[in-house]
């Protein structure tokens, strides 16, 4: 590998290419009209203007993205993660243009891509599955008549949804004979699939992921990560490892998705995602996110192991440079992930100039950004600035850290997210890790009626 | 310990303050009229002015900065590097004051800066030290007669001088009668005790030192840093585990430092420092350091220990925090000190305003400095002006780390040693650990002597 497209930005166009750089790789950045000023496309050896604004006409052209591969001569193509990342078709696309593809075979992504498909492939490798539908539902009857053997409360799933979008919970058979038909409507017109499929919904649960690695013959975990604080099912912190995880329940995890990787042939660097009844200690497999995961670096930072170059020496043809005897996490880290919203203002974005950035440092505090004093927040794209990430000996160690690192935090010209992460910090169900993936909902809604009350009393 | 007042500045006064954060213990920063805007004073809860901008007259005024703590009703001085941090009658002016100094106690800092005494007790410990005069020198004729039986070259150093300071070699009997009165002359002036002693002058050495702690009961090391890469004798380039180093060797120098730290009954972080002659595979104590060292982070990045907080936890009563089993280096790290001078014209302080700062982020890698766009960088103070820690899994990878972090750096109002620092990490003997303390500077007369032919030739 000599010349590496990074068809992403942000942050973690920023990312890969300073795994490119500490591997001596040339790196070409895509960027849209309005990127053109953007930290990634400054960081890059060359860039190229591949659209306009909205990503559908830039970031998710994959026709532009690879003819400016092959007009730069790249030889190989990292997708960061969304937009094009998990996209068969696209990965097809860069390898048949003769590009090696940063991620794991198109039939893989397909595979799990498909989320019935994953499902009864997870199913098939032993990994446990929430009980549900074993594909997808075609008519009312039967759908009644699984949900029956699942029992209610349920949720509806688009096939091809992920991350949270395309669900609906029902909580008896009228409701599901109701949201059924809207539920296909919805997806067809969201994901260009009208299946759907349902599942028994866990109550409370915790979302726990185990990051997996392949190299096609090989397949390790690394360990796991609790990202449970969601607020509109959005990750707002993520920590590794999880806590409050009895030791065989761990073992029981990431041993499923070892199973499950394996079952893919898989190549490169993978998501399980679970979710984890901690009241039952049982865990259900939900989906594997076949890229890097925005929440990755809380899993190096434990494990010492660079991912993104990992994915990209295992791209290029290297063996696992690591045994999974050789994975051993260390102490424990968070990740904060710091938006332009105004938290005052219901999470707005808060599009602009930043005018003024000054970001933690010192001690075990690490700092993934996109973006730099005189940085443009677009409102065209997601609201992510930064990434703050702490390490501590303790999970205790690494709470006081977050604290006093993100008082350090300064922006000027867009609102931020930082002081709505300062006050979780100090939150008691955040100390003692006894939160589920509602949690963060629950407890914004009393704080909001808690001013209602406040309002109505003035 | 509930308020500790920080007697530095610059990253090291940053440094503290955020250990004390994270330890929920509130700060005072002390400053000089030329330091109100410092970001150390912005970063304290409180501040006091202690005198004009000299150094002198302000943060190594004893009197003053006690005085401030006493009137802020501080209950601990922490002293940082330099300035008051090794004058054992500073220490004992804080404990009269009636609060805590965090480091060790006045005796254990007097045995050790004087370094006649320090050598004495090296020796009684059983630590290997340059064969030498065992005491200060008295007249000529005896030291002429010590000389003959150590051999020459020989260095003659001031007893009360440390750090490189205050070294005069001599190769012959001949330069050895001359120089003598002029170092006892030298050393009165410059330290305020004529004291010297003599020592073989061990050629093309390592510079070496262990990391050690101590509570006063139980002493354990962090392992060994190698600091060989040094200009005008000071360090550079340090990094943790030093490369190239027998286990043997490894294991006796780290066992000499801890008999050393429990023969000083030593309390706090200490640095025990050698010169390892790496043909003999041999290792002499030079000194030891009674504080925190400049380049702590590379012991902190590979052992995951917070040294500053355990500095603080340690001064406050509690036990070492760690047993010796629990010190598992793992990795290897690299600190670069960023100066604000002109490679370009002999490494000439360049004082101003830093109009612009980007630095380095992203995994493994830590900045700590005591500037932000808009500090001052004053004529008065020495001029680091941020260290940029990297981590890797191998030192490979640290140097692959090093190099594009080190690409990332944008200072703009000052010029900065980033240029410099960035040749170093492509040379050879760099790559290859094949270096000493004389390398640095060999290495650059070498680079100015090519310059002037070139321009000769020209």
């Amino acid at each position: 590998m000599r010349k590496l497209l990074v068809a992403n930005r942000g942050e973690i166009a920023v990312r890969v290419i300073r795994a490119a750089r500490e591997l001596d790789v040339r790196t070409v950045a895509v960027c849209s009209e309005t990127d053109t000023e953007a930290l990634h496309v400054r960081m890059a050896d060359e860039h190229v203007v591949i659209g306009p604004a909205p990503a559908a006409r830039s970031y998710l052209d994959a026709d532009a993205v690879v003819a400016a591969a092959v007009r730069l001569r790249a030889d190989a193509v990292h997708p960061g993660y969304g937009f094009l990342s998990e996209r068969a078709a696209f990965a097809q696309q860069v390898i048949d243009a003769g590009m090696t593809f940063v991620g794991p075979s198109p039939e893989a992504i397909h595979l799990m891509g498909d989320k019935a498909l994953a499902r009864s492939t997870a199913a098939r490798a032993g990994v446990p599955t929430v009980p549900g539908s074993d594909g997808p539902l075609t008519d009312v009857d039967s759908a009644l008549e699984t949900a029956g053997h699942v029992g209610y409360p349920i949720a509806v799933k688009a096939a091809a949804g992920g991350g949270g979008r395309g669900i609906r919970i029902v909580r008896s058979p009228a409701e599901l004979r109701e949201a059924l038909p809207l539920a296909q409507a919805e997806a067809k017109a969201a994901f260009g699939s009208g299946e759907v499929y349902l599942e028994r919904f866990v109550h409370n649960a915790r979302h726990i992921e185990v990051q997996v690695f392949g190299d096609g013959e090989r397949f390790v975990h690394l360990g796991e990560r609790d990202c449970s604080l969601q607020r509109r099912r959005q990750k707002v912190v993520e920590e590794a490892c999880a806590p409050n995880i009895p030791a065989q329940v761990r073992q029981d995890m990431t041993n499923a998705a070892v199973s499950l990787a394996a079952a893919a042939s898989y190549s490169g660097a993978g998501t399980v995602e679970f979710l984890y009844d901690s009241a039952r200690q049982e865990f259900f497999f939900i989906e594997m996110n076949t890229r890097i995961q925005v929440e990755h670096p809380v899993t190096e930072m434990v494990t010492g192991r660079d991912l993104v170059r990992e994915q990209l020496t295992v791209a290029a043809g290297t063996p696992l440079s690591f045994t999974q005897e050789q994975v051993e996490p260390r102490g424990h880290a968070l990740e904060f992930r710091l938006n332009a919203e105004d938290p005052a203002a219901g999470f707005m974005p808060s599009p602009g100039t930043i005018t003024g950035m000054r970001m933690p440092g010192g001690p075990f505090v690490r700092i993934d950004s996109g973006c730099e004093q005189g940085s443009q927040v677009s409102p065209f794209y997601d609201s992510l600035i930064a990434k703050l990430i702490v390490w501590g000996d303790t999970r205790e160690a690494a709470l006081a850290r977050a604290r006093r690192a993100l008082d350090e935090i300064e922006v000027r010209g867009v609102a931020t997210t930082a002081p709505f992460l300062r006050s979780l910090v100090d939150l008691p169900e955040f100390a003692e890790a006894d939160y589920h993936t509602t949690f963060l909902e629950s407890w914004m809604a009393g704080r909001a009626s808690d001013r209602d009350a406040a309002g109505r009393a003035a």
